[in-house]
Formats: structure tokens, C-alpha cells, sequence
């Protein structure tokens, strides 16, 4: 909305486990947490199986469609990793051992445990850039605008800080959340009639229920600190007129 | 791969607040279960955000693409609930005031309570059907098959139960998962082997943390008993001649 220049991400979750319901993505959240910290917007979202011709077809309709993408999952040792693969197919270029990627590997486990499925981890693109990690050797790596991440949680958190000097976003996103003891039907009307007033603020309206009771909270965000600003105090002034219970503010 | 009679769906997850990272979506994960219970599965999962133009293009997508679909998020009273309006304009259908929602949300508040707020949960594709809320009275609704569900996680969970005779499933899909004291490119090769002699069973190799060390869970899942029974005997006796430690059956 606002945002001056605004940069745009896609992620593409590749993996049965979530789609089977077994793991829960919390990938999205911590991509998306770190994205905004630097400017970039999140647009979209897609979960995936592992299956080659689906990678390659979500790969390239989303490379299109943002500035940059994001994928999480399929590139350790198993017959089920085939994310490197796939995204070689993607840009039509050359999979196999990738040497800087062998040379780390090969430092990084004692002599004699470097075996084939540790191997497999250095085939990729052989001309992808490596997104280094520091918690298990093996590195993501990234193709023009395309990132690739493993999909274990704790490492992934761990390799995104190395791509800040690498991500050129635009205008951090801003935000303010107000969280009311109220129910959304008691505010949407007023709530609606800010929103009209405040067309740069995305205004987001979340019901919740926490020990036992339920909330609401307001979410306030934009590029614009004084825009937002703005629209806080028109939101607390009409929480204060109404006499609603503000429960914490963010 | 193996169902004789697969019933696929999609999930599309409505909702700014899951972009912004401020919230962790569950709901595919209560939905994925629910659905390979009855014998559907999920083939894919988009997470897009509250603008009518994506919803529209997001659904008439995928519900050519898979079986059934499902929405979650923006059918609450507030501005940014626009998921029933959406769905009115993807089918080219007429939206406004359902009779038979209303009639209920006019029953569920006492006098003087059902506002303008709470008339809007009403507004939807006037000849959709209903999916019953005994949690939060405001009904879910269907067209054709596109399944509509709030956001809030309790309130879906209260509601998917009323859709068991609605839809119609294939083959349940069953798995077993073993969890294991190894890494993977210890036994990557081996598991290799293991699914190109079981072409009917996915196999997924899932590497965890848990209280500080290091495993790997092997999920097994077919919708025909048999043959996911002769895989898994296999899976055992190799990880028996490796003398692997077995963490956990399931």
C-alpha cells in the first residue's frame, strides 16, 4: 500500500510432512518476521509436495511474480531431497557437484565419515551462489533471485542473518498492535471508518481467545512511521470515547 | 500414488496476519489430519493475503485443480473480512443477506445485540450452504466445493466434524512413522533402496532435534495396508542389521 518502494517475497514450502498435517510450518513465520525487519514484503505463501514437476512449475510462476523467493525443505542427503535438482530444471542449467560446496563438506566431517549421502548434499546448481550455515555445514544456496534453505527450523534460523548483506529491501514495515477487550462486532464499524480515513495503514482485526476470555487485537501497519502514527491516535481515541479495556499494546 | 481412489484437496489461508509472520498458521495442520482421516489428501496449501482480486484468482485456480477446497479466515464482521464476497464474485453468484444464516445469528444474540457487525456474518452467497458453528453461533458456508471456515483454530475444530457426511473420501491414508537414533546420510542409501522396491508407499525422511541430539523420523504412508505393512518389515530389518537405535513407533 504505502510502501514507497516496495519489494515483494514469495515462499514456496516444499514438503509432504506439511501437507500430511505431521509438522506444522513455522518456516513462514520466521522468513517473514526477518523479511519484514528488512524491508520486504511477503505475498504469498505455497506448501508443496515433494515432487520434481511441481517444484519446477511453482518455482518459476512465483520467480516471476516477487523480487525474491524463498524455499524451505528437500535439500539434505534422502532420495526425497530433490529441491537442488529440481531447481536446476527450473533455470534449465547444470546440477552436480558444486566445488565450493565439496570443500566445505569435506572440511567440515572427519576423514573417512564424508559418504555418499553427505556427498549428495554438494550437488546443486553448479553455479548457484552458496548460502553459507553455521549450525551443520551443509549450505542453502541461491540462482538469480531464488533461495534455498533447508527445512529444520533451528538451521534455517541460523543461515538467514548471512543473507542481510545480500537482500536489498525497500522501507521497513512498520506496526502497532493494540489488543482490546472487546469483540470484533462491537468495533467493525468504527474500525472500518479508520480505515477509510488512514487508506496508507493496513488495519487488521484478529479475534482471539486467551485463558478463557476473549480479545481482539488491532494491527496497525505501514512504511510510514507518521502515517501510522496518525492512525494510532485516532484508534485510541475512539477506544478511549468507547471505554474499552486496552490489554496490551505492542 | 497408491489410492485407487484419490480424492485431493486445497487449502487456501486467508489472512494478512499469517503473511506478517505475527501468526503461525495451524490450521492446515488440524485440516491435513482431519482430511487424510477420511481419505482425502492435501495437495497443496496457498496463504494469500486479504485482497479480493488474489482471493478470486486463488480459488478459481484450485478448485479446478482439486477435489475440494478449503478457505480459512476473513468471515468475521470486520472490514477485513472479505472472504465471503470473494467467493460470491469467483462464482459469479449473487451475494447478500442468507436467510437461513441470519435466522440463526438472530436466534444466537439476545435482543438489541445482533448490530450491524453482526448482520454482515449473514452476508455471503445467498445460495450457499451452511457449515453449523456450535462454538461462536456465525455459520460457515459452501458453494459448490469450496468449503469456507473462520480462522480462529478452535472454532474451525468445532466446525469440520458437521462436514464428515458431506464430503466424500477415497481410500483413508494410513502411516507408520519410526523415529531413530541415526542422521540421515548414514542411512540414506539404504532407505533409497528401500522405496524403489516399494513404488506404492511414500517414504519421508524427517531429521529432528529433540532435548539436544540428533534423529531421524522415517514416515511410511499408502493407502493400501498390505503393502505399507510389507514396507515397514522391510524398513525394520534393515535398521535391525545396522543395529539402530529405535526411538519411537507411531
Amino acid at each position: 500500500m504505502t510502501n514507497k518502494k516496495e519489494i515483494t517475497a514469495g515462499i514456496i514450502i516444499i514438503g509432504n510432512e506439511v501437507l500430511s498435517g505431521r509438522t506444522k510450518d513455522i518456516n513462514t513465520s520466521t522468513l517473514a518476521k526477518w523479511l519484514n525487519s528488512i524491508g520486504i514484503e511477503v505475498r504469498e505463501v505455497r506448501v508443496i509436495p515433494d515432487i520434481q514437476s511441481t517444484i519446477i512449475f511453482t518455482v518459476n510462476d512465483l520467480r516471476k511474480k516477487f523480487n525474491y523467493i524463498f524455499t524451505t525443505g528437500g535439500i539434505g542427503p534422502t532420495h526425497d531431497d530433490i529441491t537442488a535438482e529440481s531447481i536446476s530444471k527450473a533455470f534449465g542449467i547444470e546440477y552436480g557437484i558444486h566445488k565450493e560446496a565439496y570443500s566445505i563438506l569435506e572440511k567440515y566431517y572427519k576423514p573417512g565419515e564424508f559418504n555418499d549421502g553427505r556427498q549428495k548434499m554438494s550437488k546443486m546448481p553448479t553455479k548457484a551462489k552458496l548460502i553459507l550455515n553455521p549450525t551443520s555445514g551443509a549450505p542453502g544456496f541461491y540462482v538469480e533471485n531464488v533461495f534455498c534453505l533447508p527445512g529444520v527450523p533451528s538451521i534455517l534460523q541460523s543461515m538467514i542473518g548471512g543473507l542481510n548483506n545480500i537482500l536489498i529491501g525497500g522501507d521497513p514495515i512498520l506496526s502497532i498492535t493494540v489488543s482490546l477487550r472487546t469483540v470484533e462486532s462491537e468495533i467493525a464499524k468504527s474500525i472500518t471508518s479508520i480505515q477509510n480515513k488512514n487508506k496508507d495503514v493496513e488495519i487488521g482485526s484478529y479475534p482471539f481467545f486467551k485463558a478463557g476470555k476473549l480479545g481482539v487485537s488491532i494491527v496497525l501497519r505501514s512504511s510510514d512511521k507518521n502515517k501510522l502514527n496518525i492512525c494510532n491516535l485516532e484508534l485510541l481515541e475512539f477506544i478511549k470515547s468507547k471505554d474499552i479495556k486496552i490489554i496490551e499494546t505492542i
